[in-house]
């Protein structure tokens, strides 16, 4: 085994992008076995096939490798992350540490941690990674590479635990790994990801795409890039952060009203002072 | 000389990131001599170092170049723009074309065109390339590669002069060349640039940078690629484009405050429409 491999048993709930991702990467860094439960037998057959799965399991069945993961990925749709934890109570093995990938963190963890008790561990977690494309055909271990990785601990969770999980995900080819408690994650985080695809969505669907096809540059292209977002995942998210994405909403809009303002009033001053304001933030942060 | 190769005294008056790349990809393309003007020295030492042009101008021996070319390439600031044209009235060779690179048309065409009479024709260019870094240190042709160019023809330019530039920028490496007036540009350029130029900027001046370092996924990157804008470029672009870009600002604010809306309402099914709508138009235009 080579340093900073793992030899460990474990299950990836939902094959989708991002659970199909984990897969591949795992499947070169983890020695133990990697099983795949998912609603799609398709999806189970084709994974297995391509090796990256040791076998796959419909829900129903879910208790079989449950019972013997040592951690558990659980990559699915906030709302059936619940049920399927729900269900499953009784399956996880004694001492498993149990994780999820999704964009929304405060009241999924109290809920899954209160009804865990100590039959085993839930740690949330959130890979800053992704695709404008969703499911298991286009997975790819590259997307972790060089990405963030937020781990969102609450008092409830080991040190170890803790420690472990940003080494485990570090071997697939995440760099920062960042902790923060799920409150403070739902709120940075409908900044920095669910405003970028709100703005994305919203300025598509003010395009008339007859018009405008031959007109496009760079920036149009940049700023619509995530603008075809899997509708059922991101209308659960957005409504289950609805607190802190109306803010941010409403805090750009304010923002954007200030420079439209100057521009009407033909403050170049205040315009300018407003460009290079982004620009040395912009110099700061990427 | 090859198939789609030039043989035309060129001058480009601005060497930064547009003016400079030209330099660059028409010294490739074109047999004739390329002259470069600039303000500043170092600049035309460097580029003539280089070999992408023949000789390097002051703005104040424009008319040696001037005189002996076919082709004139403007690309600096709006403002200086009609100052150049105005002062070299009458060192223009008789049936030179000249043009321009910038984002905005109906004003400038309109002022320009008046000034010139015959003793030149311009034509409006606007290249829908550029990069997020300015100046001609960063110029480089390969940023003309499959973009799209567009032409802003009036009643004043001739069928030929239409044609030859659209063949002429072809060489270098644009993909489609659209012809609109230049009013029909304003309109639809502060929609597919300077809007999403604004948003980019919006946003990254609501960032605390300290915070959000390490939560930056794909789209907060891509939605602020563009935010280090040169100011005084910009700031003079939307103030020349006002009209345009307020009416964007406000239909964009409309669209953001509807998706808002139905997410303060937990409204899934009008959220779902509105993500498939403009998932349905992204795959249209791009």
């Amino acid at each position: 085994m080579e340093d900073g491999d793992f030899n460990i048993n474990l299950t990836i709930v939902g094959l989708g992008l991002i659970g199909g991702s984990y897969a591949k990467a795992f499947k070169e860094k983890n020695k133990g076995h990697i099983w795949g439960i998912d609603i799609d037998k398709n999806t189970l057959k084709k994974a297995a096939e391509m090796d990256i799965i040791d076998d796959g399991y419909s829900i129903e069945n879910a208790q079989i490798p449950l019972k013997k993961s040592d951690v558990v990925i659980i990559s699915i749709y906030p709302e059936v992350l619940l049920n399927f934890v729900r269900n499953n109570l009784n399956n996880f093995k004694k001492g498993a540490i149990i994780t999820d990938t999704l964009g929304i963190k405060e009241d999924n963890i109290k809920y899954i941690q209160n009804i865990l008790g100590d039959k085993a561990e839930f740690i949330g977690g959130h890979p800053m990674a992704g695709k404008e494309v969703s499911g298991f055909l286009n997975a790819s271990k590259d997307i972790f590479e060089d990405a963030n990785y937020i781990l969102t601990p609450t008092a409830k969770n080991k040190k170890e635990t803790i420690d472990f999980m940003g080494e485990f995900v570090k071997s697939i080819g995440f760099k920062s790994i960042v902790e923060v408690t799920p409150e403070k994650h739902d709120e940075i985080i409908a900044f920095t990801s669910q405003l970028p695809h709100i703005i994305a969505v919203s300025l598509m669907n003010l395009s008339n795409c007859e018009d405008i096809k031959y007109f496009i540059g760079g920036s149009f292209r940049d700023t619509t890039r995530v603008a075809a977002i899997n509708s059922d995942l991101w209308g659960q998210l957005f409504i289950r952060n609805k607190k802190n994405i109306i803010k941010c909403i409403d805090d750009f809009q304010k923002n954007m009203t200030e420079i439209r303002n100057y521009i009407e009033k033909e403050d170049i001053n205040d315009i300018k002072k407003f460009l290079k304001e982004a620009a040395s933030k912009k110099e700061e942060i990427i």
